[in-house]
């Protein structure tokens, strides 16, 4: 009773990254922090998780009067390790982020930063991705700090619901010139994917992912109409993926 | 017109893995294939993409008779490399698998043979992740056979619903124990990670992630249950991961 919260901090970007800087920032005076983030970027990883090989874990100076680790893994190999390193005691909250680059709509899949997160709701925990909209490594974060002290502050004290986490995600403005807040649905919107070919100096072909975002999703209940709008976009995001208003249309194959 | 279906197959445990093997010999009189699948295991991966590093694809001759490329990348990969190969084409339908192990219930957010349907469904094709509850190199695939067969000629018949995929899992029975099919949702179950401390030669130390998968939903409409009965489960799985019913419970925070 009366302890400060233990608070979880992770990202995709790597324990280096200024988002996870700004992050740690932002959170710090909430509670406690357990820091373990991947020791190198691992953005795009999604759920993944290592199996086929060893996993190490290194404590981290790089956080003075914070208890911090390096981890090999992935974002949600880091979540499961800290969980290892806790031995039974749950964190009050997971964060991850501040991602560089938006999270909003089908790029949860994708997104290091939300499985983090969504790994966190799996263990029971009120867990939270952040992401700002702007993929330099000179960012201004300003706009992001104060979502996250703002988003942390609720998250502790009304609870997030059961089984669900939070997908958040900042618009590149000014803090100035944030509109406020969104909770909101995530938007049918899809990657138009490119692959540019290239040869390696030895003659071998090789790929590059690229594409374009679409949206075809204009309705104004979306993340994407939200951060269009300089809104900060607050989507509550579960686990289950199950299509539960399909059930009954294919319960009527023939199988 | 007439013209056959084209079906991508692909997997996560490689492209010489039994469970493909057996998938390919499964649909292969339904049409066309294209095989692009990993050039080694890549289990646990969940919705990763290859951001950081050059991507490679080699024609395979594995299966003679049919088109077929390895990748040195994730499922998803894959799926969007055979997207490129296909230069705006689409197949009629993706299968991925079959797996060796279960992917019911949570496991659909680890697994790379679902993430492949995924991808496939946020392409607008009908899409199928097939997996065989059992890890043997040497599993009996007989009755997954019957269940690929019987749920492909249905979704090529009988379509199915926009925006959904289907995780199909099989028990590991002998065939003429397999009890029909149960169109279901997801389980709330979970895994109870543990990590297996373990030192290098060098003196390093390293972790293996283990684990039990717990569950504490025992209804009849759950995958799980239909596994433990012997029927073949069908999740209709879907990417929108928003949790619409916690949508006006959030709008409630002071943000």
């Amino acid at each position: 009773m009366g302890q400060r919260p233990l608070i979880l901090v992770t990202n995709d970007d790597g324990i280096t990254a200024p988002g996870i800087k700004h992050l740690i920032r932002s959170v710090k005076d909430f509670g406690d922090l357990l820091i373990v983030a991947p020791d190198k970027p691992q953005s795009g990883m999604g759920h993944a998780i290592t199996v086929n090989i060893p996993l190490y874990l290194n404590t981290s100076d790089y956080y003075p009067g914070h208890e911090a680790y390096s981890c090999s893994g992935t974002p949600v190999d880091c979540v499961k390790l800290a969980m290892h390193i806790l031995k039974g005691r749950k964190p009050d909250l997971v964060v991850s982020g501040i991602n560089h680059g938006s999270n909003a709509s089908t790029n949860v899949l994708y997104s290091g930063t939300m499985s983090a997160a969504v790994e966190g709701c799996l263990d029971g925990i009120p867990s939270i991705g952040f992401s700002l909209l702007d993929f330099s490594h000179e960012a201004n974060f300003e706009g992001a700090v104060v979502a996250v002290k703002t988003i942390v502050k609720n998250a502790l004290e009304k609870k997030i619901p059961n089984d669900v986490c939070l997908n958040v995600n900042i618009p590149k403005v000014p803090a100035k010139e944030l509109m406020g807040y969104r909770v909101c649905r995530q938007a049918r919107a899809f990657w138009a994917d490119g692959f540019e070919e290239r040869e390696t100096p030895f003659g071998r072909k090789y790929y590059w992912l690229t594409g374009e975002f679409e949206n075809y999703d204009t309705e104004e209940d979306t993340d994407i109409w939200a951060l269009r709008n300089n809104y900060v976009s607050v989507v509550p995001t579960q686990f289950d993926m199950t299509s539960h208003q399909t059930i009954s249309e294919i319960k009527n194959w023939e199988i």
